[in-house]
């Protein structure tokens, strides 16, 4: 079935646009697990991926019947080695049995040969023809940096497995303006973006309306994101930036279509680190981590649906 | 010692500005390497990562006094998972033991914390207060499409470890032109780009007169890359496309700064799969594999320095 069809239709069955950004970083885990795997005095990189890899699946547990999907970001799995990068695999297999999509935050980018290895790599489980997986996530998130040429190994992979790329748009960060919006012919770069965006897409559009190529759009300019909705029809959008990152469901509300379709949103640490923070701290605490985290996702479902009805 | 200083020191004793890169292929190895570790008939993920890393030890063994550095390219090594990424782990640790630079081919961009993240996971040997490593190149290719806040923690990470860092400025493929050359203001945006480039590497430059944020620039545009060499004075360039990909000697010998420095050249496939093609084939052929790499190795060393003699 085409990604965007599972996407939305997880959407519609749950009636959420959730997406919960497994983040694990070894300081800010549950006091419990982080003691356990030892991690604060005799820490290894293996502890700590162990640490990361049950801290994960409470967390998928906690939320599988709220959101639509996890997306992990890559470079916190990375950084544990060879341990860290068994623990994202095992992370994409535990969620995958709990129903949920997985989007691999990779922001990976190359040409040719190279793209396709890093497709095969991260779309549907590896190169064909050998025994053995690579990392099966339903999604990846690309960098556009380097055109068409990096872009469309990845859409064709994905064409053949089911699977979805979310290219990088519109960051929310400070410094994305530096190249993002400099002028050309009286638009900014990502307007330009977008067209290749629209194109990228344009012969791969499922039952739902929209293309197994969709895009990154920042929360942090709510204004921009109601316009490339607008330009952008066929276009599913990957919202990063709410919660922790400042935006709201107010933010995000550009991002979709007029049924509520088109977009999920992502929270990372405003979900997975609830606990830590009121109103969920004084609630559930640290002991309770996985209700604070139950707690933090169905607050962000209701926001949504809320914000999407009033509007 | 500064990462520009034992580049460019490597270079000057070496005489050589040869980058070799590693980009593992199953179906190019040779078939000596290849059938023994039955690839071919009941091929794991897990037999294809040996093979990858034999054939690896064998050529960085036969260019070790001719190259300068080793590129490993990720998406070859994460291709295979987790056994792959062992791989390329341990094709790091070889080319190391072997007296060579290692630039971790993996194009990481993200922002804040989570490039901090890939900086960790790829610079230097990982994370500080856990016992293990991550994975330990010295210098690390990056993607700058979300400005500074995407750059800057690979450059404050490489400055604690004497690592150096390769911005995509102007990649060689037909596409790049897509998004690097849109005009803003009477310059493309790759221009655009240098000035940042520039700006990045202004604190940390040293004492070669190289900064370590260096930046790719592609051979198949020579007259772009002079262009970029007198404006960008304290930027050392990795030039990729050599070989395989089009580029000679004369290509990219606007790269490089009167003396003959400030610039490494990379070849992949016209090195390690040298053994495949003519003028090699012939003379060595498949099972001397490793003799036919240290002639192509060798040959591209002394095209180079010839062209750069007589320019």
């Amino acid at each position: 079935m085409h990604f965007t069809d599972r996407l939305f239709d997880a959407v519609q069955k749950k009636n959420s646009r959730v997406v919960v950004g497994l983040d694990p970083r070894p300081e800010l885990l549950p006091a419990a697990i982080f003691n356990r795997y030892q991690v604060k005095s005799e820490g290894t990189l293996a502890s700590v991926a162990g640490a990361v890899t049950e801290f994960n699946a409470n967390v998928i547990e906690a939320v599988a019947d709220i959101a639509v999907a996890v997306k992990c970001q890559s470079a916190f799995y990375e950084c544990l080695g060879i341990e860290g990068l068994k623990a994202y695999s095992r992370t994409i297999q535990i969620a995958r049995e709990h129903g949920l999509l997985v989007i691999g935050d990779v922001k990976r980018n190359d040409i040719g040969s190279t793209a396709e290895a890093y497709a095969e790599a991260h779309l549907g489980g590896g190169p064909s023809g050998f025994e053995g997986t690579s990392f099966q996530a339903d999604a990846v998130t690309v960098n556009p940096w380097l055109g068409a040429d990096g872009i469309m190994p990845f859409v064709e992979r994905a064409a053949l497995c089911d699977c979805g790329v979310f290219v990088l748009l519109r960051t929310s960060n400070p410094s994305s303006c530096q190249l993002q919006e400099l002028v050309c012919n009286g638009r900014p770069v990502y307007r330009h973006l977008a067209d290749l965006v629209r194109e990228w897409g344009a012969k791969s559009v499922g039952d739902s309306g929209y293309s197994l190529v969709g895009a990154v759009a920042g929360a942090t300019f709510p204004g921009q994101l109601s316009e490339l909705r607008a330009s952008m029809p066929h276009t599913p959008f990957l919202v990063p930036g709410y919660g922790a990152q400042g935006g709201g469901a107010e933010d995000v509300a550009g991002g979709f279509d007029s049924s509520g379709l088109g977009a999920v949103v992502n929270s990372s640490r405003g979900i997975i680190y609830s606990f830590r923070k009121e109103p969920y701290s004084a609630r559930y605490g640290d002991a309770a981590y996985k209700d604070a985290v139950r707690a933090a996702a169905e607050d962000m479902r209701a926001e949504l649906e809320l914000t999407l009805k009033n509007r």
